[in-house]
């Protein structure tokens, strides 16, 4: 047997302390495996420890204290050191991708990240190494497990969004602040780290705009079950004509799409490739030691291989939201009279949205259209929408949400 | 830039084919991403070629001929030879895969064989790399594609398991001899390959009992469909009390279940492991362009990576299939008279077997019993239904199927 592998391990909350419980649990299996026994050759915590001390004893450093600083310093000087970085920070990655990428670069040093994305889900590994002969056209799904959990509970139980977030956090599926999750932050913060790995290309966060859920009703659910559809916050990234687009948004699909049997905290993400078809990666998205488990992946990686990130390749065009084209779910509180379908009918033809379903609920003071509209450039769609709020029949502001067309039957 | 990685090909039908040319479309992203280009050094085919001197010529081989002979004395010698050996032939490391891991070990060479379980899925890579530092409970799922293919028509359209399988055959998802895709074997193969990095054992296909589809009816699926229930061709490799069991079999699933939202020719395998929770990986199952991506996906790793085969280390007990437990959906013909369902109930609890639920379907010649029964150990079920065939009122020989419990909510 060989000299162990030393692991400097920055961070010991939850993941750190699993990370570390799991990696002596599993020590000996992995020195079977690998030829090497892990052990960990410092701790470094807020109170105690010492960076360059633990730096000069290590083969690797796994990053689990979370936030940019100190934790970018740490990482680039690790990096620069020629030691491999393991990290589960997605902060760091897609804010700090290129400075990271650059520091494995210059110190030959692997950089291994696959906690930061749909915990255990291995989708970082199976893009850089399975898929590493494929050339990826679109990468989509759900990459944020409080918010599918929110919307899995709002669905069964026709519970409002702040009941069921109250619900989430009881259960520990939410936290305290819950707000980068909620409003689509965290999960543009994922969908960054993965554009740039399909694309081969410099992506971050600012690249992606997101839209959160803490807007979404019971009853736009409710209504969409009839066209049988399901609410999922979505992050696609997408090569499209002239450019690619990077979003995160809540969006409707229908009840036999992959996607929408992955409820709770589950996570799923859909890679598409002409070679490959499609290939779809779900599990749970979060906990201490599942993130644990997808860190030690990644340190048994860097025991057994040499790095394989590529350089940036792509130039990329963000193609401006409005060019996208999408389908949507339109939801009009409406004065109960005669020709109001045909005022509406008239906007959206004048703007080019096609209709593809609509249903009229409700009377009186409680009359709505609810309809589905074909894909359109959400520039039009949008400026219908303006035209639509100034009606004197609409009752209350219209509010939309995008729907994937694609239907599936089992 | 470095020498080139020179790559020798076994076989150039359609998989072979498609690698070479997908080799050459992406040889130069390879280049960027592992410094060195990857070249077709020689191809052996049935008319053409030699083997020792495409061997001299290559850094790795890829075998994609298929079949036992020659193909396992090539991969052998390869392995000794010290050149990775890229292998997407199930029957062989079935057959053979102890042979194949002692050759490895001793020329210190890497095996690897990602296409050969479950197309483009990359249950291989995540199992031996993502999940190395877990310890897997259990492995299942849907590894043959023209069987789900067959029975997602049988459930759409209630075409007979005949004419759903001439269906496939006319569109290419079955082969013009299907035997062992739907009695089972193929799955069996993979399994067995599934088995064996899940438990770190050797596993070989002699060891995996399988059943097959061909008995299946059309009114099977369709009554089933009353308790909701879905049906698949499933392997299951698990742990269970005193020892582990891997078996294939058809098996009704709840419809709310990750599997059954998995239609057509796809794949799916789900991995659980107390650490990870579960994993599901789902794609394509095959096809020449898939396969082919997967076996690149593999010489891309053999060109940045060392080996890491985990010895066999443990020694395990098969448990015979009588006592692992089962539930069952169990279907009856017959008489129509009182005291029928008295008297089956009377059998099914001296021999321990619970009913979950059941169905009175029919009447006069037509009348049936439905049911589906609580998990029984097989053996104690399998007595019962040997006892009911012999009840005067059964009207034709009684069928059952197994059922997973699970049940999901969205």
């Amino acid at each position: 047997m060989s000299e162990p592998f030393r692991v400097g391990l920055l961070g010991h909350g939850t993941v750190g302390s699993a990370f570390a419980a799991l990696l002596s649990e599993r020590a000996d299996a992995i020195a079977t495996a690998t030829g090497r026994r892990p052990e960990v050759s410092g701790v470094l915590t807020r109170s105690q420890g010492d960076f360059d001390d633990i730096l000069s004893r290590s083969d690797a450093v796994v990053e689990l204290m979370g936030g940019i600083e100190p934790a970018r310093e740490y990482a680039v000087r690790a990096l620069e050191a020629g030691k491999a970085l393991v990290t589960a920070n997605k902060q760091l990655l897609s804010q700090h991708g290129d400075e990271l990428l650059a520091a494995a670069r210059a110190g030959g040093a692997q950089l291994r990240y696959e906690a930061a994305v749909a915990g255990v889900v291995p989708v970082v590994r199976v893009m850089r190494e399975s898929f590493a002969g494929a050339h990826i056209e679109k990468v989509h799904g759900i990459v944020n497990g409080t918010t599918n959990y929110i919307l899995t509970e709002m669905a069964r139980t026709g519970a409002s969004y702040s009941d069921a977030l109250e619900h989430a956090q009881r259960l520990g599926y939410a936290e305290a602040d819950p707000t980068e999750d909620v409003n689509g932050k965290d999960a543009a913060a994922k969908m960054a780290i993965l554009a740039r790995l399909a694309f081969h290309a410099s992506v971050g966060l600012e690249d992606v705009p997101f839209e959160g859920i803490e807007a979404i009703t019971p009853d736009d659910i409710d209504y969409a079950k009839e066209f049988g559809l399901v609410l999922k916050l979505l992050g696609v990234a997408e090569r499209l004509d002239g450019g690619v687009s990077v979003r995160v948004f809540p969006c409707f699909i229908y009840g036999g799409h992959p996607l929408a049997s992955v409820v709770g905290p589950f996570n799923a993400v859909t890679l598409e490739s002409p070679t490959i078809t499609e290939v779809t990666l779900s599990g749970p998205g979060a906990g201490g030691p599942q993130t644990a488990s997808a860190v030690l992946g990644d340190v048994v990686s860097v025991m057994s291989s040499q790095g394989m990130d590529l350089d940036p390749i792509e130039e990329l065009r963000f193609i401006p939201g409005d060019e996208v084209e999408s389908a949507f779910y339109l939801h009009l509180e409406v004065a109960d009279k005669p020709g109001v379908l045909a005022q509406i009918a008239q906007v959206l033809g004048d703007n080019h949205v096609s209709v593809k379903s609509v249903v009229q609920k409700g009377m009186g003071d409680n009359a709505r259209l609810v309809m589905v509209v074909h894909p359109v450039a959400e520039g039009r769609f949008n400026a219908a929408l303006r035209e639509i709020s100034k009606l004197a029949l609409m009752r209350s502001a219209p509010r939309s949400i995008r729907v994937i067309e694609e239907e599936f039957t089992s």
